[in-house]
């Protein structure tokens, strides 16, 4: 990354957890309306179980045990499911639906718009993400992030770490993969994207998980750029 | 449009001749380019049988008989055909390549960034034109297009007005097609929106095609909004 002409000419982002405190974000969110409804429920332990879900359900998906569902579809049925296992079987429709598009919602972290706003200056900047479109575009509206392009993984169908996401977005944006970056809190989603070609940068986010997180608080390979936020990843990269 | 109700949640439009000169902007940047070189040739015609050759080669992909083709290679495969026709056989593949992506640097109407900037704070907004996703994006780049969501005809690998590109527009967005606004020039994309239940939104532009056009000069059909420019589009909508 020292001389100008290997800049990436885009950088692509991870969002969950890289961008945005989709737990924090969550938890607020569920417990103030526990409040409001007086509806008693451990409130964190369900966000932490839902998102336990995630993985697992992207994966069913992926090994084509289930046909392509998008991640809104995914998140609302491990709900539902979880729905069963807190006590909250008798919540009306309207707040199920209301509570998946939390997802839609999630604050973003203090330097993220900053950050983004300067990398914009020097880079194409989009999200890759495993969530879908819709879910990026309520996203980026209600955070306020500034993409010059909008990637869902419907577009693709396919979730991370296929290959088809990230050579995917490589192919419609007319760029190599090693003129396009991906920048992720996620040792394992930079590994997926360096394999295929791609540059990396890693922003660690130490608390995504919450107070006792062990996972991704330190780059597992020698990344292109490690910056501690995303205004550093942007004077990285000359922003 | 009356109750408030009843605005759309998305407004997509058509971007060639709706929202930037694609025929003035050529025809500039190739006269520049001829006299810088010293290259003799009537650019305003070629420009014209450039885009004379827009409809017909999109045709031959939407029937079958090309496979997926972008927009960039039909562009450039046309150019090469033209530059037998224009005497340009000794232009070199770096210059067919340069003029191929003059596409992509077009200029906006005065009213476009303001309109659009208006628009934005009251529906979300993006590209549905037959440009790839590339096109695009250097597009809004380049000229100050603030989307809230990029589309590109390579996403859906369809051409308007093949219902793909609007349905996949609306299905991306999680919207019902009554939801989504298109805004166009051009009648003919306009039908073709509304048979698949979207709204429209007409902005003539009666100097697309240069001082004597004749095509598209009112609007065909009452459509939802009338407006001149997208400006009075945004305020029709309540931007």
């Amino acid at each position: 990354m020292k001389r100008p002409g290997e800049r990436p000419v885009a950088v692509l982002f991870d969002v969950f957890g890289t961008l945005v405190d989709w737990r924090g974000s969550l938890i607020d969110e569920l417990s103030a309306f526990g409040a409001r409804r007086g509806i008693p429920c451990d409130w964190a332990a369900l966000v932490d179980a839902w998102r336990g879900n995630y993985a697992p359900s992207m994966d069913r998906v992926r090994r084509g045990a289930q046909p392509w569902t998008k991640l809104d579809d995914l998140h609302r049925a491990s709900l539902d499911e979880l729905c069963e296992d807190f006590g909250l079987e008798a919540l009306f429709e309207a707040d199920r639906r209301w509570m998946t598009l939390g997802w839609h919602r999630l604050r973003p972290w203090p330097d993220t718009v900053p950050g983004l706003s300067r990398l914009k200056q020097v880079a194409i900047i989009g999200p890759l993400s495993n969530g879908n479109l819709s879910l990026q575009v309520d996203l980026a509206k209600s955070a306020g992030l500034p993409w010059d392009v909008t990637f869902g993984s419907d577009i693709f169908r396919h979730y991370k770490p296929d290959p088809g996401v990230y050579l995917g977005a490589c192919a419609l944006l007319d760029l190599r993969p090693d003129q396009v970056m991906l920048a992720a809190a996620h040792n394992s989603d930079l590994a997926a994207a360096r394999a295929l070609g791609l540059r990396t940068g890693f922003i660690p986010r130490p608390t995504e998980y919450g107070p006792a997180q062990t996972r991704d608080v330190r780059p597992e390979q020698a990344w292109d750029v490690v910056a501690e936020s995303v205004e550093q990843l942007a004077a990285a990269l000359g922003g």
